[in-house]
């Protein structure tokens, strides 16, 4: 296996190598799209179960729509066709014949999910209606990168339909919070929890919520979305309930997602020069187990003392036993440090007849002798302490990197070069123009304008013109 | 809520109706495909998690390859291509500009999975990957029914690739015996294991293994296939393994699926003129309550008891509680039984003042009364007997509709008209000129030579030439 690139000469290279020799994904066959493998799907099905629980727990239930939305239904919601029929991959024909209306895959679900709830929806009685669906989706991007940004991907996608705008706004803060929380208790990364401007909002939406991540090269990552659609859908498909008095109402509406770049959040969110550091709530495996012999007779011993100690591990802890013969202990160090497996035994004969393993952090490098009885009670609490840890040094880190910036000169500075920028806490004059120009001069966007964000009179960055609070710009992924 | 058709009069009309009224599916605004609602997707979900789990526990792991396959990858199999083709849908068109090469929207995913096998497998060492994956495809179907057969579906493809034929036979063999696992203990549904034709093989197959169940109409239905794929894969797409000698050797391969038809099968394998009658190990509720009084203060102590009673149901069971107050408490008898769900708790005022309640089975009608307190235990152990009933009523069903036939006179009425035929049992000379004739002249198809096959000699139920065994034939879905 070949080294990694330093992450502080080449991160982009840095991240590839760890995608592609952790065998977390592969390039396909198809340009911009991505083949999950199976310890990368292993994170994917861990990242579903969290997030899925967390749904059902506030009430949402799963559903699933076509994959293929006729064309005519992109073009009712006028900006929503604007945002996406652009990046669409279009079928033409279909069992051999060129088809009447060509069909798009669908970039999201909005159009055709509005389009049945017109159905589903007759009174105030049929509301709300909370659904999701765990789904592919396609957007044919230029510039891609594995997990960040391909043409295919898997996400979810929740689409609400509710009799109130109270109800809606409440619903699209209730999901942000739940990515919040999922950030932070399941990834161990700590997010900005905002709002995005105008010109970065959802096509269709009236106001998008997001929560921002910071990455190891200090750009910026968008983790998740919820959107408040107001009634722009309902109005689009004309989808209208009977209210209490016997009126006819529009029905209001959210929509929220998040997708496998969550697992590129996770890469660059935590790991180091010697590659993935998983957070052990989402890690496949939560501990491997390395025993280490020399002779036909110290394997026997050890390997015995292995399976015993895997079982005893297994009831607490997602455990593997790497008793492969063709390599050895210390290239199977570095591919479980390059895979990010949080703790790892080592088991040899020395160690045996003390009764005691090693116990290696990965987020510290700590070494620790421990007695093999109680082992899994102590896992479990440095599982805690290393999620803890992990947290911690991301917070850190970005609290390290978040600037607050009162001078177009520092904003420059602070934006110059290839890498990230940091956060950089700005006021700015509140206009779509300004907010391109910045983008134009400097490439950092405005990642959001945080909730509960404290006011506080001041100037534009950039123009001097007033501004009643700072909001976050970043250069991002 | 509209009656249903009853099964015996116009079996296709109440097969749609249990599906739209129980809302488990809905009709998608494109031709052929399916909205699948909560209750529908809810018993995706659990057989999901039931077979997932027996993948894993049989050494398999999850993956996702891309959606869209590069159109020339098909052509490299000539079986392959010549069987799915025509069904395929085509984009053409992605990001506004028309492609070089069109891409085919999966039909299945031999071709993108062996073309990345290449780059997987160098060594003996590599094998066997053991791969399954859970997605959508899509077939271009000319005629289209709510889960049977839908122009977009979700299943999971499991790929394996091996050292030697005799392993990947093992595998072929192995994964059936998942699904026929799955059909018995999960949807208490008896199943044919047993070898398809020549003319009904997977296009690309050696061999294909499948289940085969009876439906409600005494129609069969291929409930799950496993293919032996042999070298075809490998040979098509060029990949080779370096053996413990060092010489080079294609690879072998399977693969097998069962898709969202499986909840088709659930709901004719065992429903009645009510509805759907659910097996409770895949029942989204496996006990609903309703709880039953007339005045306010009735509605008060009645609903305190249910809630308390779901309590202490819900650690053993899945429990709906059906409080609504729309509603009367017969239209909910009705509306539970035409879902399926297995069991009901009938709670009124004068049962709660015996401490007991009303218990009623979904499967055999039959009412009890029965304490509350104790209540989880009967319950669970009411399930077990539910599954075993629903199992033994459809093989029931099935011997009764199993018949050996050895004239074509028989053969011929047990096929008249526009019903099922049930099994026939009868021998073929083997022909897929016979074969085809048969199917012309009756509609009836070989939906397999069952596994350990009893040898006896015989002559072909049509042609009179000599034949070894007999085969099962069917109309089938």
């Amino acid at each position: 296996m070949p080294g990694l690139t330093n992450p502080s000469v080449d991160y982009s290279a840095w991240y590839n190598e760890v995608v592609l020799q952790g065998e977390l994904a592969d390039y396909a066959p198809v340009r911009g799209c991505m083949i999950i493998r199976p310890y990368g799907y292993a994170i994917w099905e861990l990242m579903q179960q969290a997030l899925d629980g967390m749904f059902k727990e506030t009430g949402h239930q799963n559903v699933y729509f076509p994959l293929l939305i006729p064309e005519s239904f992109l073009q009712k919601e006028a900006e929503h066709v604007e945002g996406f029929a652009p990046e669409c991959a279009v079928v033409t024909h279909g069992g051999g014949k060129k088809l009447e209306e060509p069909l798009v895959i669908r970039p999201t679900s909005e159009t055709i999910i509005w389009n049945t709830y017109r159905d589903w929806i007759q009174s105030y009685r049929d509301l709300p209606l909370l659904y999701n669906q765990w789904a592919n989706v396609l957007r044919w991007e230029l510039r891609t990168r594995l997990f960040l940004r391909t043409l295919e991907f898997l996400w979810q996608e929740g689409h609400t339909a509710h009799a109130t705008e109270k109800e809606a706004i409440e619903e699209t803060h209730r999901m942000l919070g739940v990515y919040r929380r999922f950030a932070e208790e399941w990834m161990a990364l700590p997010v900005i929890p905002g709002i995005k401007t105008e010109s970065e909002k959802f096509a269709g939406a009236v106001q998008t919520l997001c929560i921002e991540a910071m990455m190891g090269d200090r750009r910026a990552l968008q983790a998740g979305t919820s959107h408040f659609l107001g009634q722009n859908f309902a109005k689009a498909f004309d989808v209208t309930y009977q209210d209490e008095a016997g009126g006819r109402q529009h029905v209001w509406a959210t929509s929220w997602g998040v997708s496998t770049r969550l697992i590129g959040a996770l890469i660059m969110g935590h790991g180091d020069e010697k590659g993935l550091r998983l957070p052990p709530r989402l890690a496949p495996y939560q501990v491997v187990v390395v025993p280490i012999y020399k002779t036909e007779d110290e394997k026997t011993t050890v390997l015995e003392s292995a399976h015993r100690l895997v079982d005893s591990l297994s009831t607490s802890a997602r455990v593997k036993l790497d008793d492969r013969d063709t390599v050895r202990p210390g290239f199977k160090f570095n591919e479980w440090e390059l895979r990010g497996v949080p703790l790892r035994v080592e088991m040899g004969p020395k160690d045996l007849a003390k009764g005691q393993v090693v116990l290696a952090r990965r987020d510290t490098g700590t070494k620790e002798f421990l007695p093999q009885e109680g082992l899994a009670e102590h896992v479990c609490a440095t599982m805690d302490d290393i999620h803890r840890t992990l947290f911690e040094q991301a917070k850190a880190f970005r609290d390290a990197n978040t600037f607050r910036v009162d001078t177009w000169e520092e904003f420059r500075e602070r934006t110059a070069g290839e890498g990230g920028s940091g956060f950089l806490l700005a006021h700015w004059d509140g206009t779509a123009e300004t907010e391109a120009l910045i983008k134009e001069e400097t490439k950092a966007t405005i990642r959001c304008i945080p909730l509960d964000n404290p006011q506080e009179p001041g100037v534009c960055v950039r123009t001097g013109k007033p501004s009643k609070q700072r909001v976050v710009f970043a250069k991002a992924y």
